[in-house]
């Protein structure tokens, strides 16, 4: 399949003179093609346009119907073949197997949400029947969730496939009956068409509005700022950097009519190392921990930046380990140009700080872009007082943190910002001091592991990837599980309304086959 | 009962020699008693750092004695007796009748939540069984909701029970677990006192952490703005002016870790007579839509200032009637002397519209404060020409719209803001239309009504009290009704946690009686 490099508007393609390239960041050089068109304000505003026509008729085709057209996205994009595969990984410099197990569950991920729709717990459907007698009469009344309109969703760098065109985003704001428009990541432009092509099959061959899916490129920052302001979009989902999310956050509380901004954004992720399990294992933790961290280069928003355990010799052991383990790791290839200076400039810092030890340094670089890891530890004590700990290094490097005591573990977490997880190291006879611990972690993260690591989200039910700010811009959600649909609903109520004028959900005794509540208890 | 005007800080009164006295709107004058302290800075602190010390112990009692609590409330509210009906009515100039329903309202409210806090559903809970035999395993991973934190809780003017101290914002952030710090409204400072002395007699009662609930005063803007810049405040429930709730947002917005902001704002609730339903019963519309208008001065959210019909001698005939029955409405007391101001401003710009014909006008005023009734209408084609006719005016104002056309009617209904209720009056003959006319009002409001008046909020599952925006700040959310916990709670997923160190109600099998998912399955 030859890439074109038109933008996506309306079911049309739309070329255009200013172009970008896409970059090869093994190569450390321009992938030399005809190269993307960048979108221009009026570009956006069409894309935005078609959205908002594609809304009514999308939004009301039957649940079934966005189902089949769910699974039909992850068949087209099944069926791209290993072109996807290795346009991917030349754009992203991800290894093949990682980016054909990312194909899996980015399209695992579609037919999940294909399910959801067909489950229809989501619409929240309630029943008040009337009761006529009361004075005054209380009125028959009828809820359900509907979708909140246009959505905008941003292409994560570090996910070209599960988290950027069809990525939880998209899927989830299509599921819930809301038109996408992407702002594709310009680290990925020819993974991103490929996709889009996938997504625009579905929608012709599944009879779907052509503007139910558009897609914008560009370099220039205007280009997702244009979108996020336009009056037709009515929710964001975005994945990436702190500074790019509370740009669009500002953007968006801005508007004459605000919407909400669901970004995911930093996190350092705390692991804990409860006593009893590092007496119990610790190198064997350390060797677990660094392949966590060093896993797709670091580039994941649930790496484990900051480790955290009582000093003495258990801690030793650790630390001696993962420093040894770390130092034979290879450099890897970063998705860009830019996040693999931001790497080093991170670790610079880190390094530059008073209160900081480096530990260890994986193997030097041999190559651009290539990342060097790299393990840094510093006193529980000096934790605070340099607030470089605290910001995320993107990349394979973290801090071990040597407390002086549990209480002293315990007020280095209390003072940590918003975090997408905690992992806590545990055993048996560490449960009392950990069953503390989980209020304040609790607070402050989104999920909390136990003996595992934080890399790795299951997309499933009960699984919530968010988390206080800064982790996210709202923790009143997930970007990641079924639950994520929820983000792009809003209740209506329906009172008194004729059987002939209500949705067809919302009749009498058509709620077989889903979980519905009437006059307050629960029915399935 | 003597009230002191102290405020509620951590479980003790504080005194303060900066006071402010309330106000009898009936007699014109400030009610001459020792006054009210208000609230400096420090005192603002102090309340939003009890409540942050009360979270944990108060979010973590069993859900029993969180319902026993509500419960408990409900109860001492109705022992305060008639001095509640007395002082409430003499703060607001309301009667007495409405007070009393109000206050039914209110306790009723508090049991709900008791029962919806029993109910157990908003919980979410949801556990996906480990697969440990799949490459890579797939862990156990469990979801449920916990409260965001203490929330500040703003009174109205126009609810000095039902949607103030004790009103349906504090009732579902206490259901949520959260604890309260409520900023009093100026408007019925005794009123509040009262009320806050009911909670604090339950806090005691059932043993609940003293921060659980907090009140502070003041005239100053001051007051509300510190609260809500307060880290330790989670979350903002709010119900008055758009400009009132758009500088709350603007201060969540801006903080370091910004917050969600529950504000319901300004709505005109527009009315559309369906033709058929005008022609057969336009007169007896008119006198029930000029009660709806009247009713509690108008001083409803949910007041009907738009009316828009079909232009010709029905229509006519229905103005014709309304403005007799709206002539004989007698002048009523209003809350403030600054809402009465705000009406009597709303009306003369109304007037003033070149485009605007008055209809009738209701008896001349006798006395201070009185809102004398007002109908004004306006032809569909100079409805936009200008904006006068899209802002709320809070009190006995209506503006009917005469369409030339049902398409002039559709054109006009698109160009309003987001709204709190829409209602049609309709007959059988005009389900077609209606039909065609439903998907543009779902987009619009937050509850649709046939053949009644958006006045009366019912207290329910299926209740729906918010909307697009400026009807409210956030549309995913009601303030009313069930569902209105959902707006403090958020979802946390639990990662392999052992047994012991889960949360009780995510323990295996520990979910009878309450809705959960389990492996995807919906079981009750």
């Amino acid at each position: 399949m030859e890439l074109t490099g038109g933008l996506f508007i309306g079911g049309e393609r739309r070329q255009s003179d200013a172009r970008f390239h896409a970059y090869d960041p093994a190569a450390g050089a321009d992938i030399a093609d005809a190269g993307f068109a960048s979108a221009s304000e009026q570009d956006v505003a069409d894309a935005c346009a078609a959205a908002e026509a594609a809304f009514l008729p999308y939004s009301t085709k039957p649940l079934e119907a966005r189902a089949r057209f769910l699974e039909t996205i992850a068949d087209e994009i099944e069926a791209l073949g290993d072109v996807l595969i290795e346009r991917a990984c030349r754009e992203s410099g991800l290894p093949a197997a990682r980016i054909t197990g990312e194909r899996g569950r980015t399209v695992g991920q579609l037919r999940l949400f294909a399910k959801e729709v067909r489950d229809g717990a989501w619409q929240k459907l309630r029943i008040d029947h009337a009761d006529r007698e009361r004075t005054p009469p209380r009125p028959d009344l009828r809820l359900r969730m509907v979708p909140l309109g246009p959505v905008a969703v941003f292409g994560a760098s570090n996910f070209p496939l599960a988290f950027s065109t069809a990525g939880g985003d998209t899927a989830s704001a299509l599921a819930a009956g809301c038109p996408v428009v992407v702002k594709g990541h310009r680290a990925h432009p020819g993974t991103a068409e490929l996709i889009a092509t996938a997504i625009i099959r579905a929608v012709e061959t599944c009879g779907m509005p052509a503007g139910t899916f558009g897609m914008v490129n560009g370099t220039s920052r205007k280009v997702g700022e244009t979108l996020v302001a336009d009056p037709r979009i009515q929710a964001v989902g975005f994945t990436g950097s702190r500074g790019g999310g509370e740009a669009l956050m500002r953007i968006a509380a801005a508007r004459p009519r605000p919407i909400p901004v669901y970004a995911e954004m930093a996190a350092i992720n705390p692991v804990i190392l409860m006593p009893q399990a590092l007496k119990a294992r610790g190198p064997a933790l350390a060797e677990a921990f660094v392949a966590s961290l060093a896993m797709g280069a670091g580039q994941f928003c649930t790496n484990p930046g900051l480790v955290m355990g009582i000093d003495g010799p258990e801690l030793d052991a650790f630390v001696a380990r993962a420093g040894e383990v770390l130092s034979g790791q290879a450099a890897q290839v970063m998705l860009t140009d830019g996040i693999w200076e931001a790497f080093e400039s991170g670790k610079a810092k880190l390094a530059g700080s008073a209160f900081v030890t480096k530990v260890a340094e994986g193997v030097e670089a041999d190559g651009p872009n290539r990342g060097r890891a790299a393990l840094f530890s510093v006193a529980g004590k000096d934790f605070l007082a340099d607030p470089v700990h605290l910001h995320e290094v993107f990349g394979v490097s973290s801090v071990v943190v040597r407390c002086a005591s549990l209480e002293e573990l315990k007020a280095v977490l209390g003072e940590l910002e918003g975090q997408l997880t905690a992992t806590l190291q545990v055993d048996e006879g560490d449960y009392p001091e950990a069953q503390a611990l989980l209020p304040v972690l609790e607070r402050t993260v989104g999920r909390v592991i136990a003996n595992g690591w934080p890399t790795g989200v299951e997309v499933t039910h009960a699984m919530v990837h968010g988390g206080p700010y800064p982790s996210t811009s709202d923790p009143r959600s997930t970007s990641v599980g079924t639950l994520a649909i929820d983000r792009f609903l809003r209740p209506v109520s329906y009172q008194d309304l004729p059987e002939a004028l209500l949705p067809a959900a919302l009749r009498e005794n058509a709620q077989a086959g889903t979980v519905a509540r009437i006059d307050g208890s629960w029915t399935i």
